[in-house]
């Protein structure tokens, strides 16, 4: 550290102080603050050489870039936090154009008062959701405002990736016939964010599924380089999600309500609390379209992946001019999934 | 628009409405939010494809990357507004890598209840910001936190631009002798700002000098390629950005006090308020730092550019193992320029 220790030293106390208007100002205790803190746990020559960018080479091809901020209310949770979701989050929206994540940046808002301790807490698990992604934070911003004007932390990713060769993914691309997957059981996070947040407690804990799907594409792709949509459920859930599928790509969707996965725990969760698991917040389960002959192939990769174990094929698209997606529920019956008018949970990313 | 308008119509009223809780919710409503008001005006075939990345063909060669979040108060003062600024600042930083903007990335923090014209106002400053700077927001992300738990808008954008062939500039190449020269007077938009906020009038009124600087840097590379060192001197100003190049670079930096331009509203609100402009951001002004050699040429290209009419040589780089940054006053004295060890203005961009 070449920041005169000395004089520097009682400006940013990690274990005891508290986030400081100075530690957004531009001078010697944000320096500190971001050598101490974020280089020191993001950890990679980009980031050290300490520049207001990261420069890059790179060869040509197709680039996927994304953004997201995160304003997840509470900050930690289980199976996981604000910092790992950060991470995943931004990794998933490039994993689902079916790009390998290159590069991150980070921007914090945080909020004058929140422990340096927590801070520290979220940072170290953003740097390991990104050693886990495979990729690394390389630049960075921070901002500070005053009590009572922000919610502690919040913070922005985005992100860079490179798309393979021969990869065409958008929501656009569902064609009557095709098959609708799910990688996995449906509302976990949701569920667990909110049984945090209001201090429930469930037969079956519910942990959040946040994780990187990156890796899970990757796998798919090998086998199925023809998937048409890779959609992750975030807010809104499955079923907007695949509203917005429906839409973007002119045709219908017709789901099998017994073939979507739930876990006990949530539908538990879901039948006391009245929500419908269905628009409930996913943050690492993925929604893929592809041609009905890839289907098969395409299932057994994804089972085959740690985080596919449960892959599904949940339903179909349609020809629709009403573009309305419809399920077939258990008991026989049909019932529209229609989009959301509002929200069902606030602040649950 | 695909969206059903005649039920869409009542979920984003944006002439009277607020922002709800709903806008942010992954559902209808955020969904009519994103079309009616954030595509219709940032307006590009990559943000139309409504994917949750954008992706591009890309040549092989250097990329930059970058992020700022801003949190400015207020968000409407003399001479922008937070959405220009949001803008400007991120394709600065990619300047300052001497990089030309490729595309930008915009995520949005909404307080419930902030007016939607305002939030208007605010997306056609950025969507104007971005043409005038050649670039354009391919991508982004919407949030609203409850009323009390932010600020009215907090926005943060990422950039990704091109470094041509050539071009090395970091913070970690000044060496001794180089020049030292600032594109304008210093100190304009840090009092735009506090005057606006606190209700201040001058006899001369000071705007924010809120400017994207790539034409200004593309001018300078053409006669200078081997610029050292570019720097935007935001928060903090001149004298904590000049502390982190001598820091970064191991030099120490002599400054001349008559060689710096200050805009005579702005020395007399410094005067008044007890601030020394040194510290005052800036958001439409460069620090260059070059070989003595080529200072002549590189002048005389700042100053051929309209944002850099008042360039000026202001001091020097030198051996000196303390890094110190150091002036000489108007009356011939001699003063350190230390760090500041907090911050003169918060939230100042």
């Amino acid at each position: 550290m070449m920041l005169r220790p000395s004089t520097f030293r009682r400006l940013v106390d990690l274990q005891d102080g508290r986030v400081e208007m100075a530690h957004g100002g531009g001078g010697r205790a944000m320096a500190q603050l971001i050598e101490e803190l974020f280089v020191a746990n993001f950890d990679n020559d980009l980031l050290r050489q300490g520049n207001d960018q990261a420069c890059f080479p790179i060869a040509s091809g197709r680039l996927a870039m994304t953004t997201d901020s995160f304003v997840i209310s509470p900050l930690f949770f289980p199976g996981g936090d604000i910092g790992a979701l950060a991470v995943n989050g931004t990794v998933n929206d490039l994993a689902m154009a079916g790009a390998e994540p290159l590069y991150l940046t980070a921007g914090f808002i945080l909020e004058e008062g929140f422990p340096l301790r927590d801070l520290k807490r979220i940072v170290q698990s953003m740097a390991r959701a990104a050693k886990a992604a495979g990729t690394a934070i390389v630049t960075g911003d921070t901002k500070v405002v005053e009590r009572g004007k922000g919610d502690g932390v919040f913070i922005n990713t985005a992100g860079l990736g490179r798309v393979p060769a021969g990869i065409d993914i958008a929501a656009d691309r569902a064609r009557p016939g095709d098959a609708v997957l799910v990688s996995g059981s449906i509302g976990d996070h949701g569920i667990a964010v909110l049984s945090q947040r209001e201090g429930l407690r469930f037969e079956s804990p519910v942990e959040s599924d946040s994780a990187p799907l990156c890796g899970l594409v990757a796998d798919m792709l090998a086998v199925a380089p023809d998937v048409r949509v890779l959609r992750d459920p975030t807010r809104g859930g499955l079923g907007a999600t695949l509203n917005e599928i429906a839409l973007r790509s002119a045709v219908g969707i017709e789901l099998r309500e017994e073939a979507i996965p739930v876990s006990p725990g949530v539908r538990a969760a879901c039948d006391l609390l009245g929500l419908d698991p269905l628009y409930i917040a996913n943050e690492g389960k993925l929604i893929a379209i592809c041609p009905p002959e890839t289907a098969a192939a395409l299932l057994a990769a994804m089972r085959a992946h740690p985080l596919g174990r449960e892959a599904a094929v949940i339903g179909a698209a349609r020809a629709d001019p009403h573009r309305f997606v419809e399920m077939e529920t258990a008991y026989g019956g049909k019932r529209l999934v229609d989009w959301l008018a509002g929200e069902q949970l606030p602040r649950i990313c």
